[in-house]
């Protein structure tokens, strides 16, 4: 807040919320004044939000849970308030402007709202030891899940039937929800790197690709493997191993000091020189925390710099329309001299 | 657009462009201009627009899809354009308006952006024959997950494991995901109206609450069920026939042309009647459709008018703090003379 020169803060976008309280409910607010922080949330999370916030006093308002905080810090002096101008919509700025004009009279200081996008982001970039921990559990969750799934693999199983069998073991072993649409392709379906399950029934010799993440205590997973129902041809294996030396060269490069789009280069560079590189249509990574996409993004000429203790996504693939796909992918933690791969599910390719 | 002397609409939010183009994907925007209808999105999402988006041109962008409409926009003769101020970031508008300021010169009309808040939104309200028949496909597969996993109650069980089973059935069955986070609560639990499955096991003689819904073909279903595990003592029978009575006596009121105030008042009457009433401690019902949370809102003093072809929920509940609860709801279909009960599975109480 001093480097941005703000007096308060009013923290609106729910998983800045989550990241400052603990706070896992639907409807919250946070706001930061110079003496004081408060946390805003309706009848319905009263006792939850009692238990989860521990650093702010808890204000159970009626209605949205940012105009409660508004117009009780409205009697305040506020200074410069900074807000989520990212989250905020249009027409709840119009709203809460509203509010600060209303008690403008009334308090000594003036409070003008300035746009604090990105502060708490920039925050949540680098986790601790304990939100490392509950991001390696979610990991191991999303790995188990994959490998009990796995020996479902039959002739004739749909990709939407694979998804629900992914979806129950997440829920069942205690996650929360998936971390995104679980994506579950067969054959020349993975060539779309954003299949949405279907109906599709799967037939001998094909590549099946698994993307899946789940929400944990609050913190995701995200991985990606691709395996093969039958015996893999030629073509298909060249293509695999192009994928995987692409994502061990990425996985190689990480370390604390070297900017994204190095790290991106790295998986860049190896699929070009195999003649993938035309089929590789994406960026090669994302960070990943409370939401399964943070900053920073692993993407080309990217120049933000890993730092130590940030976590990521790796995952490069290779997409022939018409033909098929393959996309690998970990979560990886920045350290000092090197990545640590989450992610403990064996890459080799499976021939099932 | 006409009502609201518009000469574009720029549409952001998903729901709504989802409502106007059948696209079912997670980024994508429509622009709406004089001469012409144009949809916007990104490359993952290119044979699946082109499949699902019939109604408008289909143009494949980079990044943002509503910065690409206006990008493309810039360059029209767009006059007063509509935007969604109520799903649109106040840092979107900011670069809204420097794409449109920066093309000022070269179109001969000047661009003035407006507000259309909600204009779409009040569209959507009421609902086509086409669009009941997928409500209602919904509600049943809703109904028939719950009443396959009631099967599953045991001593023992947790909230945790019925939520798995629950959301393991929608997915098997065809539903692309849960509309909203499934609530499983056992005995005192079931006196949260927004409890989260825990790992709380089912012991004899206590409430299960059940509030699920899922999308499938894009449309919502929300429904609640309580039933009771063992014997109901006396106190919790009627505490079940007064919510009940009260679910029932709203659900008959129900009809076009009466307003959603009177739709509340009749739910809420009964359960004062018979001393629930400062136990009732929310609204009756929403709209629901392609968001499981709609207009009109169905509560007290709302003066909204009913009319035909509106899906509304009616959920009536009583929350014994440190004791228990009961809610039951059922999705309706708004009449000319009464209200059309999609919800299927039987009310009277159930001592399994």
């Amino acid at each position: 807040m001093q480097v941005a020169r703000l007096d308060s803060l009013l923290v609106s976008a729910l998983p800045n919320v989550q990241y400052l309280t603990g706070f896992t409910g639907s409807s919250g607010s946070l706001l930061l004044t110079p003496a004081l922080a408060s946390f805003f949330t309706d009848s319905r999370y009263d006792l939850q939000s009692h238990s989860e916030v521990k650093c702010a006093q808890v204000i159970i308002g009626k209605g949205d849970a940012v105009m409660a905080a508004a117009r009780w810090g409205s009697a305040k002096q506020l200074g410069r308030v900074g807000y989520d101008s990212g989250a905020l919509s249009v027409d709840q700025f119009g709203k809460l402007r509203e509010v600060f004009a209303g008690a403008g009279s009334a308090s000594k200081a003036k409070t003008r709202l300035v746009s604090a996008a990105g502060h708490v982001e920039a925050l949540r970039m680098v986790k601790d030891a304990d939100e490392i921990e509950l991001i390696r559990k979610a990991v191991h969750l999303g790995s188990r899940c994959f490998e009990e799934t796995l020996l479902l693999l039959k002739n004739g199983v749909t990709e939407t039937e694979l998804a629900a069998e992914i979806e129950y073991r997440m829920r069942l072993y205690g996650g929360e929800k998936t971390a995104f649409e679980t994506i579950i392709a067969f054959g020349d379906r993975t060539a779309l790197p954003h299949a949405r399950p279907t109906s599709r029934r799967l037939k001998p010799n094909e590549f099946v690709l698994f993307d899946l993440g789940v929400i944990l205590s609050g913190y995701c997973s995200d991985m990606t493997r691709t395996v093969f129902w039958g015996k893999a041809p030629a073509k298909a294996k060249a293509m695999y191993k192009a994928v995987l030396e692409s994502q061990l060269a990425s996985e190689n490069s990480v370390r604390a000091g070297i900017d994204c789009g190095t790290v991106d280069r790295a998986a860049r560079r190896v699929l070009e020189k195999r003649g993938f590189g035309r089929y590789f249509t994406h960026s090669t990574g994302h960070g990943l925390g409370i939401e399964v996409h943070e900053n920073p993004r692993v993407a080309a000429k990217q120049s933000a710099v890993l730092e130590e203790g940030m976590a990521i996504t790796i995952e490069p693939g290779a997409y022939i329309p018409g033909v098929g796909g393959v996309r690998i992918e970990d979560v990886v933690i920045v350290r000092k001299n090197h990545g640590e791969v989450l992610t403990q599910t064996a890459k080799s390719l499976l021939e099932l």
